[in-house]
């Protein structure tokens, strides 16, 4: 099988995607053979903001029907790679649409919200993000944790911060994962995660998605596809092939309103950092591009087993023990 | 002058009550000889549910306008002092109903409320309460601070966890308040405070308003007047006559369901802790029992001079300091 023949047979998840929401983007989603996506629907807004987003997502996906799906098990999965089209999970990479109320847990989980980021960037109710000091998990934060565990949400960790994640770790009953992060072995930043970090979520059963935010990536925006598969490979070393995922954090037809919102606290307050200039690894700039991973996958050395694993099926082993279903 | 005439002619500020508002509640204020108390419209309530609160209290002012003033700044405490009414200052417990908006600050300003507790019990989005592990002031909490700074609301520490309550005395440019604590040298408690905090605030131009909730006295339920003002003279002894104030915590007409919206975290979810059985010490057992305070005080052996202090002349200083006006 070739690399062509074997992207198109796999099932291929992107474990973090937070483009512009539009037919463009869901034709690029089918040219790039993506099975399923988890779509963040939250990033600062508030429980009703977050359920209007979700509103939006529903009608773009009714409209687009003939390329997609709604995803609320893997089940919905494997029917999206049967059907030909891309599963759409909803996600948040924020626990602040909860706002003050367990209950909403399930209330979103209906609605189809199964992967929750803890916290974004800075402090919540939960815990506190990786861009500023963090206390830790509150107290309101471990009955999060544990009615999450209870309905079935993945806790993701991934812009959460090092204290909040591992106590995150250690208080869930089940798998919890870093969706879309990159190894500070090849850079340093307050995004990144170090190897004793990616040891002790995978030794505790968790997950790993690779980004390829070349911002966070060593060589930057000069990066090409082959800097995105050494850090695959760098973590994959850590975490070993089970655990091991993609989640590129594609912002693919975003503004610069939108990163501005990204960068500032609540979206609006003090400036948390600056990205500066984002361009997508060479090779794989679009949605459209998923392709070119599998190949470069192979082409490092990976085999056809492990290329499967990463490109989509550690994640659904991830989500049905999540999920249940 | 006796003790009858000094209360009379005294400006008595009670810095925190929190009791059921209706008529027969402001009537006992006028009895008690309250010229203003800070009166508590929001605990675990969100922005909305909190306007909703003030639009019941100015009713309520409206329809007791012969007993009530609403106070904004202090020359409106001078005021209901000459007509012999009570002041309403409205007041927060907990700067949730801020929720993730600086603007609410003024918002709120604008509607009365010019003291704000920054955290009550748990972790917000600012700090972190004094019922769980408190990793101190965050990144917006700075924020919060800067803008009541700004538009002149007083921080209120008396719930907040030590490692919050010292950055805030550190980052505020104006003074701040325990508006209602004792001390851990009396009885060891996490809501009291221990004779370095109290020192702490007060040599940072800090202010200490103190309570007589009877299960953080020595005496707990079995405590009398007395000793509420043995828990008085022991925080003169460590903050000096003019950092000093009264603030009750008076509860009084509520019943258990308020209670149990308090010692759970957001109102409903884990318990925080138990109170057991409420009663105010002997002597001051109701709002309108107030002059024997200053009986009492009197009888301690303060000159009238420091009881006038004491009883609420401190309380117009530090809000005229922090109001501006």
């Amino acid at each position: 099988m070739n690399a062509a023949e074997l992207h198109q047979d796999a099932i291929v998840i992107d474990g973090l995607i937070c483009a512009k929401w539009n037919r463009e983007l869901f034709e690029d989603m089918s040219k790039g053979g993506l099975t399923a996506a988890n779509c963040t629907v939250s990033f600062w807004e508030n429980f009703q903001n977050t359920v209007n987003n979700v509103v939006e997502m529903n009608q773009l996906i009714e409209a687009s029907s003939d390329l997609l799906i709604k995803v609320h098990t893997t089940a919905d999965i494997h029917r999206a790679k049967q059907e030909g089209k891309t599963g759409v999970m909803m996600g948040f990479q924020n626990a602040n649409a909860y706002e003050d109320q367990i209950g909403y847990v399930q209330v979103f989980k209906d609605l189809g919200v199964g992967i929750v980021q803890m916290c974004y960037n800075t402090q919540n109710l939960v815990g506190t993000g990786c861009y500023e000091r963090d206390g830790g998990l509150s107290g309101f934060g471990r009955e999060i944790v544990a009615e999450m565990n209870r309905v079935g949400v993945l806790c993701d960790l991934s812009h959460v911060g090092a204290k909040t994640s591992e106590e995150v770790i250690l208080e869930s009953k089940k798998r919890v994962a870093y969706s879309h992060c990159l190894p500070t072995g090849l850079k340093d930043h307050p995004r990144n995660k170090s190897d004793a970090e990616l040891k002790f979520i995978a030794d505790h059963g968790g997950f790993v998605g690779v980004t390829m935010f070349a911002p966070f990536l060593k060589n930057g925006i000069d990066s090409t596809i082959e800097d995105y598969v050494e850090a695959i490979e760098y973590i994959y070393n850590i975490v070993g092939e089970d655990s091991i995922g993609i989640g590129t954090d594609f912002t693919q037809g975003q503004d610069q309103n939108f990163f501005e919102y990204l960068t500032h606290d609540k979206g609006y307050a003090r400036r948390l950092t600056r990205f500066g200039k984002i361009i997508n690894p060479e090779g794989i700039r679009t949605v459209g591009e998923f392709p070119n991973l599998t190949e470069a996958l192979l082409r490092r050395g990976f085999s056809e087993s492990q290329v499967r694993k990463i490109m989509g099926e550690n994640w659904i082993t991830l989500l049905k023990d999540v999920w249940g279903a």
